[in-house]
């Protein structure tokens, strides 16, 4: 297979722009003067279903020949690429099927339903997912959509960071979530053909921290299945695509432990009135653990996604209001 | 005083423009769907301090002289009016003092002592707001910025709905709160330029119905200091400069009972990851109160604000969540 390059983002920008939310760059005086630099939130839970994951399934969708759209199309997801799948497959008149966790989010769920897809579920212990997805490509002639390891899909997901950058290029730091590592891949694709001294900072749950591990050895690290509140970031091991393109190009991966996930989502509450999932808060979270040793000058954080129920959100967003020692609090009293 | 037109909003967009945040027009092809037209909400809560209020500060405080602005600024308001003229003061080095109800959200209050202002506090039931604005001036040749009811503010109010028009120019019906009416008036100003078929609806809780009220009289009519979750919309009289734009220009007037500006945050949060502050909501819970009543065609929908104590969000969301039997969730099963 071809190398994916810079190029393949600024191209999969031109095929998807006309099918995608043009989602706001979010600013705030009292954050920029808390952190003292220019903060700017990339508000990838205003995309079209709650997250950046459009931004990939529209751009493998779209791609597939008329034939193979005819046959549809199947992926695995937590539940984000999975109302993805389903939005660019019904744009496109392809019928898709997704395979998901039985315990994943009811309102991830409920978004894949709506969006008229045929739901697999499968028990998230077992690790079967491939195999499903595998089975039911081969048996219906399905075209397999990955959620992040495959190049139209990074390609896709690095069109998030293409446009912050256009519209803000003085960005020195930009910090990302990695889970399967395709937003963080095409993040640093993206960056680097900005500017190559821009630097990216994959951010993982503490728990969740297979492509640190992974970075750390030089070789893919497969890690037990995580408990995180991060539902969207909890792979066991990073992609093969994926950790190819972030060991050459991540500067680094920060950790961030799970009740500064909680934090993250109510200061991006709080100063932005952005309603953050917990994987789409990771990011944030990134920033507020190492202020000081991410290096100076503007910073843009994607805020991946905003798929969380509303009583998850209400308890997570309580935890913290209810602390008095926390972080977020502490920065803007 | 010269009469406003549709000419001063484009020259107030073109003088606010590089200092106010470029606010997303949110989308959702399920709601789409639900209401059987396209739909899209200008999320003016993730404007600069959190409401479309800053147009008019900043158009309104741009134009002063340099020594007026050396003496300062005043203004009176809820609390929205009230960070926006802080913010634009700091812009340009003015001193700013705010007169507001001591019953303010403290979301309100919090931001606007973040900005440096001087805060003068009233008595909400003694209607004693402009006497004490008009003293302060006098005493200390401050220049008064009106929260609504003067030209330059209506211009920068109407940058909201001409921002909205240059990005779907296919609406065919606006829905805008009115509280004092300078959205309202500088929507209806920027409409006309657009197409002078385009249908804007002003949009009032039912216990705050004194645009409706005045409209049918023909004359502003004072009403009581009406009970309202709109904190931003509890005015008792329409302004002079408003009404006079407002009767001429908009299409109808839309009341909505408490509990339908509840279901809108709550929908705007469901589908949208939007959080409105119940005045925020107002435009939105009109479109819920009569989606068949309005003329055919795309809406557009004006979310003018975010500022809620997360508290006070949680009581009022949750308080739909747990109903069975609203328009919101009816809509969308």
């Amino acid at each position: 297979m071809s190398l994916l390059t810079s190029h393949d983002v600024l191209t999969a920008a031109d095929r998807i722009h006309h099918l995608i939310a043009p989602t706001p760059l979010l600013s705030s005086p009292a954050v920029n003067d808390a952190f003292g630099r220019e903060t700017v939130v990339k508000a990838e839970n205003m995309q079209l279903t709650g997250s950046f994951k459009v931004r990939g399934a529209f751009n493998a969708v779209a791609q597939l020949s008329p034939a193979a759209r005819g046959r549809g199309v199947v992926g695995a997801s937590s539940g984000n690429h999975a109302q993805a799948l389903a939005l660019a497959a019904r744009h496109f008149g392809a019928p898709a099927t997704v395979v998901i966790p039985a315990d994943a989010p009811r309102t991830k769920v409920q978004g894949v339903q709506a969006l008229g897809a045929r739901i697999v579920t499968y028990d998230r212990t077992t690790g079967r997912r491939d195999e499903i997805v595998h089975r039911l490509a081969r048996e219906e002639g399905l075209s397999i959509v990955p959620s992040a390891d495959s190049h139209p899909v990074i390609a896709g997901a690095g069109t998030a960071a293409w446009e912050m950058l256009r519209e803000r290029p003085d960005l020195a730091v930009i910090l990302v979530a990695v889970g399967g590592g395709g937003l963080a891949a095409g993040t640093c694709l993206a960056a680097s053909h900005h500017d190559p001294a821009v630097g990216v900072f994959g951010v993982e749950p503490e728990t969740a921290d297979d492509t640190r591990r992974s970075l750390t050895t030089g070789r893919r690290v497969r890690i037990p299945p995580p408990s995180t509140i991060a539902d969207g970031l909890g792979h066991t091991r990073p992609g093969g695509l994926t950790f190819e393109i972030n060991r050459r190009l991540l500067a680094d991966i920060v950790t961030v432990p799970e009740a500064l996930i909680a934090e993250a989502m109510a200061f991006l509450w709080r100063h932005y009135r952005a309603a953050a999932e917990p994987s789409g808060a990771v990011a944030f979270a990134g920033l507020l653990q190492a202020p000081a040793l991410l290096p100076p000058g503007p910073v843009g954080v994607i805020l991946s996604g905003g798929n969380v129920d509303w009583p998850r959100y209400k308890t997570l967003i309580d935890s913290v209001a209810t602390r008095e020692d926390h972080h977020a609090a502490a920065l803007l009293r």
